[in-house]
């Protein structure tokens, strides 16, 4: 009887502890992984454009990487949802297939910095240049200068979390063009195989587009396998000058409102 | 003098060290985590699919969960690049808009066998139950049948990484749709609540759809924001029969090849 009673009380309590954790995990920052950081991949399918939605998960301090114009709402019910502060904006650089979100962001979230490269000849609350470091929260990006595709772009590449977001210096077995803007190949070539390449191996690399619907990759699989970055410098400046890709289409808009960082009048 | 010697010393085996490593890590199976599982999420643009490569890292084995007859070609080459051996290829249900993979798949590779749900009424070379297991290498997934999208859906989850993979029961913000094929709004409820509802909430969800640009969520965003799951069953049953959807553009060709694991004259 007295061993019934026991069981009865321990059922009881145990009850009372899951419901306690159940209902606290659903009120705390909701992250997706146990080390700090809340990570999510988000894309834009008209350009194929990744942005990244990264979150001090202990002082919910957050920033967005990359947004873009088309998606702001999206991005804000998002934060508001894991209820994070947006606190930066950053781009990799200047793009010019889409409109930056930068600018829209920061108007509905007046909490919220935009961040450029001081090589990127665009406007910015922050200038970030080669290996400076933004803190939000607990959580450190260092930005590394990787020009070629343009003269600003960046990595920013999180140390800790052995993670980088590449913009278009390197993507899943490609990288971007050299054909316009401050494009140079060589340029583009020193930039990766000095400051990502050099990155250990197994760091995991998110770029800022795919178009064959992979969504990150690693510093070793693109050594080894990146059909044009593996190859010699010589050869790379030869596949790049030979691509004959047509002008982009979304340039003339594009690339004079990302210099505003997104703020146009519409 | 000795100092400088010994120094020198250091340096050199601190350099044979570092190329011993680099090299070493460059030809192991690359992963994406430390935790013994290589995950990439992949995705089909045109049906927005996602499509999942799961490996072991201590023995290589990998399965391939919801791949698309489109993609085979990208995720062979994914494959080989990998360097992982694929042994099962699991589709989450008979899909209605795009054909599986998993029939070119083990034309290509004889060692990969196809997965289905018991309940799926498709050919299949190995057919899940409720609470079955599957192994691959160290790694273990467990069958949970949730149907009402159709009578074979089955969610997929790994409790050793907090990982599920939802198929079309749950999807981020969303779910399936339950006016075609085995679908009832009722089932997909019970199903949703008590099989993945029932799951931690800080389990990852990953789905095999997303139409606007998520890669993932958490149980716990789902119970809460789900705008359909988050309701009680009388409003979800009223919700899911007002959608008014169209009648899906591929279902016609996709159901029949589905049922026989993508195998068709082509």
């Amino acid at each position: 009887m007295l061993m019934m009673l026991k069981l009865k009380c321990f059922c009881f309590q145990l009850i009372i502890i899951t419901r306690t954790c159940w209902y606290s995990v659903l009120n705390m920052p909701i992250t997706s992984n146990g080390n700090g950081l809340l990570f999510r991949q988000l894309f834009h399918k008209d350009t194929s454009t990744y942005t990244y939605l990264l979150a001090c998960t202990k002082t919910n301090e957050a920033i967005l990487i990359d947004p873009v114009i088309d998606c702001v709402e999206r991005d804000l019910k998002l934060i508001k949802e894991l209820d994070v502060k947006l606190v930066y904006g950053l781009n990799t650089h200047v793009h010019a297939d889409h409109i930056t979100g930068t600018g829209k962001l920061k108007q509905a979230l007046p909490c919220c910095k935009s961040v450029l490269s001081d090589k990127s000849g665009g406007k910015s609350d922050v200038y970030l240049g080669h290996m400076d470091s933004l803190k939000f929260g607990n959580q450190t990006l260092e930005a590394r200068a990787t020009p070629g595709h343009t003269n600003g772009c960046t990595t920013y590449v999180m140390h800790e979390h052995s993670l980088a977001f590449t913009g278009d210096a390197l993507m899943v077995r490609a990288c971007g063009r050299t054909d316009f803007q401050q494009g140079d190949p060589s340029t583009l070539y020193e930039s990766v195989h000095k400051q990502i390449f050099t990155l250990p191996p197994h760091y995991r690399i998110f770029p800022a587009h795919d178009y064959k619907g992979f969504s990150e990759t690693s510093v070793a699989e693109e050594m080894k396998y990146n059909p044009r970055l593996s190859k010699s410098k010589d050869e790379f400046i030869n596949i790049m000058e030979n691509l004959n890709l047509p002008y982009p289409k979304r340039i003339d808009a594009s690339v004079p409102a990302n210099l505003v960082c997104g703020i146009i009048d519409e």
